[in-house]
């Protein structure tokens, strides 16, 4: 998606350890009108799939979900991240890792929002090596859900975790597909 | 507002020690059709106060401000948890304590994105003792920006929070405000 691409070169800063800060639009400080563009996209991409449900995990997947969910008419579901001191009995949990906060933590889904019933769309701002997107689709599968497609604002192909999904056979869609950022040159995939 | 009384009587429940659960619509699954509704509402009561940003914490305050920024056409900023070891030299921050985690958490907001040169309106779920908002103003305060308004969902008044800061001189807008709740009875404030 061009738009994002652009967005991210105009306002991202690519900082050591292949860190993207999109923190003035996405992820800290939120353009309500430019996440409604990257919803409607998401709308476009998965549109007619009889999706029931769209789910995220806290915090920043939050806005865009939304945004998603307006264009496709579906509820938005959010895992709650927490510590194992706090898993109720009647949740979904997978540990994930968190490499901001440098340490595990358990995301958690109602049992009572999740069934085999359902058929979902999973939404995230970022997929690097696929940590938390892991425990969503765990999470999934655990409460027995049709994954029908998963989609992501911003993508960094180096670290792998999306071509790893795209193999496993995941119906995977990334708005903007970061190649390389060397020296702070972001390069996108074509 | 009366539609989200209506919404907490069909769709909330009561438990013991003051728990309102209203994680069907507003705080785990999102109804997102509503939370525009509620957004415009709060887009009226705040309207034409001359806002340059809604500031929220994560993560459920997150759906409900953009709503809100939606109609008031604004950016949205949201505070980010964690815990001291995660402050950088960069941000502003304020302790606050979960009842839900039952523990202290630090939140931040970077100095980049809010300023003096801010008048803010607060926007966020849920108000009961003023823990999470009382940590919002903070950081407003070492900002040195103008707050305008806080507009809350839902009020737990008989914790007192809200009141409080009326009585503080704050311009406190919640939609529905809970008298009490004894026995699972929930009784509105008229």
């Amino acid at each position: 998606m061009k738009l994002l691409e652009q967005k991210i070169i105009n306002d991202g800063i690519a900082l050591e350890g292949n860190i993207l800060k999109v923190d003035s639009f996405l992820n800290h400080q939120i353009d309500v009108p430019f996440m409604d563009k990257l919803g409607k996209e998401f709308s476009r991409l998965f549109s007619g799939l009889s999706a029931t449900k769209i789910l995220t995990v806290e915090a920043s997947g939050i806005a865009l979900s939304c945004a998603a969910a307006k264009y496709l008419k579906l509820p938005v579901l959010f895992a709650k991240k927490g510590n194992r001191a706090n898993i109720g009995a009647d949740v979904y949990f997978a540990a994930s890792y968190s490499y901001t906060h440098k340490s595990e933590y358990i995301m958690t889904v109602s049992r009572k929002y999740l069934s085999s019933c359902d058929k979902i769309i999973i939404i995230d701002d970022f997929l690097a090596k696929g940590n938390a997107l892991n425990g969503l689709i765990s999470i999934s599968q655990q409460a027995g859900c049709e994954i029908l497609g998963i989609g992501i604002a911003i993508e960094k192909a180096f670290q792998g975790g999306g071509d790893a999904l795209r193999q496993e056979g995941f119906n995977l869609c990334s708005l903007a597909i970061v190649e390389s950022m060397d020296n702070g040159d972001i390069v996108f995939r074509q």
